[in-house]
């Protein structure tokens, strides 16, 4: 009863001021829906730049996201851009950081977001006003780069601080670390390979990350070892004829395979297709589990530098001894200069009061990964704090669509009590269908979710309405990837150049490879696909 | 009637030294191929230590070949090995430099090569004796470090100092190369692409060296053009299912097919494969020519950073411009700080006598790329001269096989008139099936050429007498890689491991890879290969 009534009251809450925290590619987007929606964004950036993760620093600095020289982003340009701006077309497909930092630059350039940023101002602390329950409102306490402390009310708070800010260096799990001989270090903190040149590598954890170090390191080092608990299952960007893999099989029709046909039938055929390209038994990455109950790996390089030598798979770590490495196996190898810890991050808001955290399995309970479940008001939400094969920019923006909607009152939330069942529900499926730890407690598919907080929006594309109305359309939605412009056709937020968006998304796609004029078929090509 | 005479009198000269010039692969093979015929070789390296190409320097020396510290090669270990001398199994299958440095050195101590080896001793001249129409010997003009020249008197010279040693700069076709504001150097001085960081290149030239330049430097540099005048066919080392590329295609089978089907039929069947893993159209790099009219570039990476933006393929350069380079197309790119030109080798024998550089078209005309055809007596032999998609290594050592047991006497060569005109005919048979210019004048099929040489040696292993003989080693024969324990099985310098080596090669490849036990199909697949 009592949840019923605070729902009421909800609605009756008029929201217009918004703090927004953090100003990477999940803050830029908030700041961007809330001005859609007529709300009043004000963006806390403790950084003195956007761009998040995406702006690279030579040092990594504590409590802070950090990525590597390197880095270029494993989700193809059309697939990771938002909605109503698509990313240049002579960009290239696979961006790195410097080029994804300009496309940010870009977006808040275009839709007026800078004027909204606080840079170098941190957020303490986030708490209820004392009159949360008529208000709900809240109070954010901000400190400055001369220390100084600011409090600031606000109608709602949306969080977009990430989640790659907390190294997990997980050492009590490696006994004998404290006497490594050698220097050891969380792949937070690499940048480049310089400084292992010539070296033994041991890189621990096969995730994106660990793959990458290893990769990199191995043109350099004398040897890297690589070693995984699981092995994984790692796939290439580059697909069938070349083309992007996301724009190749993140498509629509796709997903309805997924929903119809078994899992196991489809990790199996996933599966085949993999080993057709390197046999993950031969090349020792072979996991335990099937293809489709985690996120796969994504590394073009790493079979190739096994199959060189310059990387050599092996088991999980046993034990550290003075300078030596001993695997599960039993094998060992000596004089180990460098290890590093791929280990993957933890997640924490210490801002937050801990009656938002709530905790559900491994996770922080979120009503659809962005509302905590227990609040009186639906003031506050969590965005881009998701983990699917695809891009966080797309998924981000959407739930900020949302996150506005609720704000605006234009949309309504289920009672705590149901809202509490869902995140319970939600934390039950991932157990069922991945491999959940305490480090990937997040796992959604990017289509499923996607359409599914569309729905709330009501901007979810419908394919029976564009059969009968837009024929052409249909079929691009239907068998084309599904990149964000889908969610522009139609509904609050509807783009006028979304259609066009989509019949052109092959286009930019082939723009950066036209740099050597090639006759005969490439112009077909383009026309066929666009 | 003169030369017939000659040839008679070539059969009563003894030759019992001989002088094999430069102490890399072919000059290796070469002193081991001498003893054991019972000659008495005696090597001159100008530099310090075996390898020649693979001895890996910090900085170039000047008619010295050079490579870079990146470069792995990429025939695969079973492929490139000598005859009697397998890989240690737990090589990897693609070998950086110093691996392969490591197995020379293998090589070398377990066939006692080294004690016939004069390091820094560098060969000045080459000369016929004054009674060489009796003697057939040679008069060798050496230098040793302290630039002492040295008289020596040898039955025979083995000639075996490459052909990467005089990089083909042709600035002339480069107009306003003279006034170009940035560096430019050629592959030949490219040792790592540290000094490339954050710089803008261009890298003209998609051969081997080319290719690997443009993906290497595109890893730090802040833009790379690889220009192009052709496009090429670029393949993969990493071939089905993870295997080598050679030990699944580069089988006596497959040789077959391309005796019986037409060319352009399988460059077709080639051409759809390569493009199904990126269509050479859609990445800027399809050549006018076919598949199989050349040797393709072999690059796993490169295509992948034409996806990623790291490497931009551009049409031929037409002009340079201060710091600009404009290509035929018309484009420029503005700003280039560094050229690199990836621009091949000429080839030179500066040491030897001007009558055995007998030119047929492009190339040097040496009968079946070994003997000038021109002398009075076979006292001289080229070994490692040629250029196949298969590595020297085993090539070389057919070579010195034939050589060794040609003077030895237990072979004769036909009549020079008939040499020249095998010359002539190879010449034009290099016309018609493969793109010949003048930097690349040698290309042969491995596996013809390597039966064919196997043939004059008596080696040749004969499929229909395995047949009805050993049917296991026949089917190993025919189905598996044309490994060179094939030309051990049988004739003069059979080996008795040859048999062993050939049921164990894959059990060889695999063996690397077991470094993380991953249980069901490892094990089935090895003995299912083996």
């Amino acid at each position: 009863m009592v949840l019923t009534f605070s729902l009421s009251l909800c609605s009756s809450i008029m929201v217009r001021t918004v703090a927004v925290i953090g100003a990477g590619p999940s803050g830029l987007t908030s700041i961007k829906s809330c001005l859609d929606e007529g709300l009043e964004p004000t963006c806390f950036e403790s950084s003195d730049d956007i761009g998040g993760l995406w702006k690279f620093k030579e040092v990594s600095e504590p409590n802070r996201a950090s990525i590597y020289r390197s880095l270029t982003i494993n989700i193809s340009k059309e697939m990771m851009c938002f909605s109503d701006f698509p990313i240049p077309a002579d960009y290239p497909n696979y961006m790195h950081h410097s080029r994804i930092l300009q496309y940010f630059r870009l977006y808040a350039e275009h839709f007026k977001l800078l004027q909204h940023i606080h840079f170098q101002t941190s957020v303490r602390s986030v708490r209820q006003r004392p009159d949360f329950s008529h208000s709900g409102q809240w109070e954010v306490v901000t400190e400055n780069r001369e220390g100084q402390e600011e409090r600031h009310m606000f109608d709602s708070v949306i969080v977009c601080s990430g989640h790659y800010s907390y190294p997990h260096l997980p050492l009590k799990d490696f006994s004998g670390i404290e006497s490594f001989e050698g220097k050891y270090f969380h792949s937070w903190d690499y940048k480049g390979p310089e400084d292992l040149r010539g070296k033994r590598v041991v890189v621990i954890g096969i995730g994106n990350s660990g793959g990458d170090i290893a990769v990199e390191s191995s043109r350099v080092a004398e040897q890297v070892y690589l070693s995984t608990r699981r092995g994984a299952w790692v796939i290439r960007v580059m697909s069938d004829n070349g083309l992007p893999v996301d724009m190749k099989y993140n498509t629509r029709f796709v997903h309805i395979l997924f929903q119809l046909l078994p899992v196991n039938w489809l990790s199996w055929f996933g599966e085949k297709k993999l080993n057709a390209m390197y046999d993950h038994t031969m090349y020792a990455l072979k996991p335990k589990h099937r293809l489709f109950s985690t996120i796969p790996v994504i590394n073009d390089e790493l079979p190739n530098k096994i199959l060189t030598g310059g990387v050599m798979v092996k088991p999980n770590v046993q034990q550290i001894r003075g300078s030596s490495v001993v695997f599960e196996d039993g094998s060992v190898v000596d004089k180990v200069d460098v290890i590093v810890f791929a280990t993957g991050y933890n997640y924490d808001f210490p801002f937050l009061p801990p009656n938002v955290m709530h905790k559900s399995g491994h996770r922080l309970g979120l009503y659809k990964h962005v509302f905590p479940p227990t609040l009186e008001h639906p003031t506050m939400a969590v965005v881009g704090f998701i983990h699917a094969l695809g891009a966080i920019m797309p998924q981000a923006e959407m739930q900020s669509r949302w996150v506005t909607r609720v704000f605006k009152g234009h949309k309504k939330l289920p009672s705590n009590r149901a809202m509490l069942k869902a995140v319970e529900c939600d934390t039950k499926d991932m157990d069922k269908n991945y491999i959940v730890s305490k480090l990937v407690p997040l796992q959604v598919d990017f289509v499923s979710y996607m359409d599914d907080i569309a729905g709330e929006v009501g901007v979810r594309p419908s394919l029976a309405w564009l059969f009968f109305t837009d024929y052409p359309l249909f079929k691009r939605v239907l068998w084309g990837p599904v990149t964000a412009y889908q969610y522009r056709i139609t509904g609050p937020g509807k783009w006028s150049g979304a259609r066009r968006a989509i019949f052109t998304q092959f286009e930019r796609m082939f723009q950066p490879f036209k740099t050597r004029q090639v006759t005969y078929l490439l112009y077909i090509h383009t026309e066929d696909r666009a």
